[in-house]
C-alpha cells in the first residue's frame, strides 16, 4: 500500500497537485484503487480513488485509524543550516526516517547560510513520512534566532567539539534520565559554536555532550543523535533512583 | 589542519592530480604551508608543501604518527546497490564517517541496479575519512555476488522486513555478544532478500535482525547499523557468561 499525505482530508476529498501527479503519473494509479492518506497528525485512511486526475486526485474514505507513533518520547533536533542544501533536505529525510518530532534550524553566530528553503524540507519530510509509513509529520518552523532555542524546555543537549570544555557522554546522559519526555539536541554550524552561545546555552540548563570519537559533520551529528535516542531510550534506560 | 591522501606516500613525495587540484586550487596553500597526509593504513605524517604545483604537489614529510583506530571491533556492512547511485556515495560517506572497515555491495537478487562506479564510491571514502580525520580507508570491493557474503566470518546479521520470520532484535543482539570481534551485517534491496537467500544466509550462521519499529530504505539501515555498532559495543556489552 502506498501512503498520500494531505492535512485536510476531512474537509476536502481530494490530494493537492503535487500528490496528485505523484499518484497518477509516477505510480499510476487508477480510480477504484485503494490508497492510504494521512492527515499528519496521527491519522491513516483508507481510500479509494473515485477521479484520477492528475490535477486533484478525488477520493473517498472508506476507513480511518489512529497510529501511535512508535517512541514515546518528543524529540526536537535544532540545528544550524548547512552550507550544501542538501545536505539539509538529507538531514529532514533520515531525521523523519528514523523518527523526529520537530526540527529547528536555528541562526547561530557560525552559521554558514542564513536563509532555507523550509517548503522544500516540509516536501523532503512529507516524503520522508509516506515512504517510512508514518503518520505524523515532523514540525519545521521557519529559520529561528539561536535565542529562541533558549526558551525551550526539556532535557536539553548540545553537542560541542572544543575538547578543553567539560562535556559529558551523549548516549551515557540519555540512559541515565529518569523519564525521558522532552529531548532537545542543539547541533552547531561546522564553525561551531561561538563562546557567547555556549555560556547562553550552558544558562539555559543545556549540557554539553560529545557524540563519541568520531568527528562527524552538522547533519551527520543530527542524525547520530537522533538514532541514539530511538536504540538507548527504549531498551537501556537505568533507574538512576536506585 | 587539513589531511589528504596518498597511499604511497613514504615511495613518492607527492600527492595524486585529484589530491594537488584540491589543494592548491581550493585550499589555496602555498610552498611552506604544513599539511597532514595519511596512507589510509593508520599512519599520519605531517608535510610541508615544497612545490605548490595543483598537477602534482610536492612535500617533505616532517614526522609520522600511528593513529589507533577509535573502535575496537571490526565492521563489514554488505548492502544491496540501491537505485539511485546518489544513496550509496551518502552511505560510503556516512559510514565512513561514524567508522566502517568494509563496505562490500553485493548483487542480490531483487537488487535495483547491476553495476557500482566503485572508484566513485571509493573516493566519496577518501573524502570523508579526511574530513573526519580518520587514517584508515574503509575496503570497498568491487560488486560481489551474493554468494560471496556466505563465506565471511564473525557475528552475522541480516536485517529483514518479513515479520512472519521470527527476528530478533539487533540492537539486543549486538550488546549480547561475549567478544563483538568480526560484525558483519547484511543489508538487502529495497524489494528485501529473496527466501533462498534468507535460507541461505540463515545455514551459513546469519541471524535475522530488525532494526526498531521504523521502515528504513537500504542506506539509513546501513547507517543506523553502523552507528548502533559504535554507541552500544564500547557502552553497553553485557556479560552473558554470567
Amino acid at each position: 500500500m502506498i501512503q498520500f499525505y494531505a492535512p485536510d482530508i476531512r474537509e476536502n476529498l481530494q490530494l493537492s497537485p503535487e500528490e496528485s501527479v505523484h499518484c497518477i503519473r509516477v505510480l499510476r494509479k487508477k480510480a477504484g484503487d485503494e490508497i492510504w492518506i494521512t492527515d499528519g497528525c496521527g491519522l491513516r485512511y483508507r481510500c479509494v480513488i473515485t477521479v484520477a486526475d492528475p490535477r486533484g486526485v478525488r477520493i473517498e474514505i472508506l476507513s480511518a485509524t489512529e497510529i501511535d507513533k512508535s517512541w514515546d518520547f518528543n524529540l526536537t533536533i535544532a540545528v544550524a543550516p548547512t552550507k550544501n542544501a542538501d545536505r539539509m533536505a538529507w538531514l529532514v529525510e533520515k531525521c523523519t526516517e528514523v523518527g523526529v518530532d520537530r526540527i529547528i534550524f536555528m541562526e547561530c553566530r557560525h552559521s554558514e547560510r542564513k536563509n532555507i528553503n523550509v517548503s522544500r524540507l516540509r516536501r523532503n519530510a512529507i516524503s520522508a513520512m509516506n515512504q517510512s509509513l508514518k503518520t505524523r509529520l515532523p514540525e519545521i518552523p521557519d529559520l529561528q534566532p539561536f535565542d529562541r532555542i533558549l526558551e525551550l524546555e526539556g532535557e536539553k543537549y548540545f553537542g560541542y567539539c572544543d575538547f578543553t570544555t567539560e562535556r559529558v557522554d551523549y548516549a551515557m546522559a540519555l540512559v541515565s534520565n529518569r523519564a525521558p519526555g522532552n529531548i532537545i539536541v542543539a547541533i552547531g554550524p561546522e564553525g561551531d559554536f561561538s563562546p557567547e552561545e555556549v555560556n547562553a546555552m550552558k544558562e539555559a540548563g543545556f549540557l554539553a555532550v560529545t557524540f563519541g570519537d568520531e568527528r562527524l559533520r552538522t547533519e551527520t551529528a543530527a542524525f547520530y543523535s537522533a538514532t541514539a535516542a530511538h536504540i538507548l531510550i527504549p531498551r537501556f534506560l537505568r533507574d538512576v533512583t536506585k
